[in-house]
């Protein structure tokens, strides 16, 4: 590949993190990995495009924080243990700046989760990241989307709404609460979570499209329907000060949550909240999985909510 | 991820091969995937962006096809067998038949070399193609850039230039001829070379930001320096029709070729020659590698070509 600049490679390079099952790391054609015996590879790769995925006004350091938080959350969801990430960059020119501020963010986030950066490449063109993550699974303990039956509770983790809600303020010219802001800009892999819940939950999903929208992919793959209470959807202290009214769109529609949301048996209540509380992640039971194939929102007072606020029959 | 049009993913994923180690493809999280046992994993991604990687005018199968090449030829300079690859699509629009088109390619060339795709995404951005892919290679038998030693022969597969004189043509507003056109859109990865080269070439590399350029990586990787023959270097006949004159040039410093260049010992012309015969790719020596670790190419007289033409002294 015709690369940008030889020298931000170098940057990249010298600041990558290493693992002793990376045989070869940055600077061949091709990384070279050694996989652990008996595991299953669990691999995830997503882009985030400035003025798509992120606001143009994003830090450096948090546009490289994001694009690894958000595939980390896919492997987290899949009750994976992260190992190694590659990272392809598209910058319109050859910004040491950036890159250094986007390094800063990244490998942070990375060396939180002992994920090595082993290879990648940065090519000039609009400001882009593409981030591909590799994590190892036990063979069989993976968390998917098609497990989830008639009568699990559904369970989120965390709380839901921040990003949209800061997203809305930044829209209206507000300044967002800085706790909301970091929400958007910084979300949190919940990788301890997702491993605490692999063999024990039945079904999971990152929230990023939206708390209905991806509870509906569980519900399309499970071949089930699902019945959420509005009042039961966790929300931190900041959303509730800044904008009670729209609590409830921001919370049930909005994206960039990154929080897993997992269907379990009534039974293992007591154990999801105990490896969960081991796991040191907070969780809520919003709902339940119901036969059919509809996900249905309710209100505080058990009446259905109008479902023109969010366009997500769409996905259920 | 906020994925742009779920019915894309649906396109993709309906047409995406299979393979018996993929334990769970698109559609999921993660993609959950069997290595084998013993087995190193050689792991490249790389983004191709329009008006930067490919003239805007390329055929949606011909990005398709070229992405996913330009990948595989990082594997075939590692000597890795192609397993798995993951496919980050950003589009301005939901454009179902560029899709359509770009995956004719991409998956031409996927079932050539028994590649899955098993995942990725698609989202709203200027066109940009970010591929992974992942092969597998026995443990110690990858040829990396390190392992060349002065004396060794240098070759190069196939032959070069051919996609410098194309761009040079759409340059200068000239119909490319139809022969290098297609050498510019559909570069061959050289898999079965690659394959038939490990354990026995020294040190190899794909040649993409051109042949003095790459072969200055493996020089520089491998503390030695390079003396290459211009009048040994291979071309294709249209290179030849097309203008004689900028030969040496297009070839030595062209890029975009995708031609694996290699080092071997003396000893083993013999053994390289028969098993590139057996792999059914041309392979010419173009020159050797020296002590001191500058790049030097020499004219028919054996008179040093003056380096300002390409710069390469830099990467040397």
């Amino acid at each position: 590949m015709q690369a940008m600049e030889f020298d931000l490679i170098a940057r990249i390079r010298d600041r990558a993190g290493g693992r002793a099952d990376v045989v070869l790391g940055i600077g061949d054609d091709a990384a070279l990995l050694q996989p652990p015996p008996g595991a299953q590879l669990a691999l995830s790769m997503d882009t985030l495009n400035a003025g798509v995925h992120f606001p143009t006004s994003t830090a450096p350091a948090d546009i490289g924080w994001k694009a690894l938080a958000v595939n980390l959350s896919d492997l987290a969801a899949m009750g994976a243990e992260p190992a190694w990430c590659t990272l392809s960059l598209s910058l319109p020119g050859a910004d040491a700046g950036f890159v250094d501020g986007f390094l800063d963010g990244f490998l942070a986030l990375a060396q939180e989760h002992s994920v090595a950066l082993v290879g990648g490449d940065t090519t000039r063109g609009p400001l882009s990241v593409c981030v591909a993550v590799h994590g190892f699974v036990a063979t069989g303990a993976a968390l998917r989307r098609d497990g989830a039956r008639e009568g699990d509770d559904v369970w989120v983790t965390g709380h839901l709404g921040d990003a949209a809600a800061a997203l809305a303020a930044m829209g209206a010219g507000a300044v967002s609460d800085r706790a909301l802001r970091a929400r958007l800009d910084r979300p949190t892999p919940r990788i301890a979570a997702g491993r605490a819940l692999a063999g024990l939950a039945h079904a999971c999903i990152d929230v990023s499209d939206g708390l209905l929208a991806d509870l509906g992919h569980i519900c399309r793959a499970s071949g089930v329907g699902a019945r959420i209470e509005l009042a039961a959807l966790p929300a931190s202290p900041a959303l509730a000060r800044f904008a009670a009214a729209l609590r409830w769109p921001w919370q049930a529609c909005g994206g960039d949550d990154y929080e897993l949301c997992f269907t379990a048996p009534r039974e293992a209540r007591d154990a999801v909240a105990q490896v969960l509380a081991q796991a040191a992640t907070a969780a809520s039971r919003i709902g339940r999985i119901t036969a059919g194939q509809d996900v249905v929102a309710v209100d505080d007072r058990g009446e259905p909510w109008p479902t023109s606020r969010g366009g997500y029959a769409h996905f259920a």
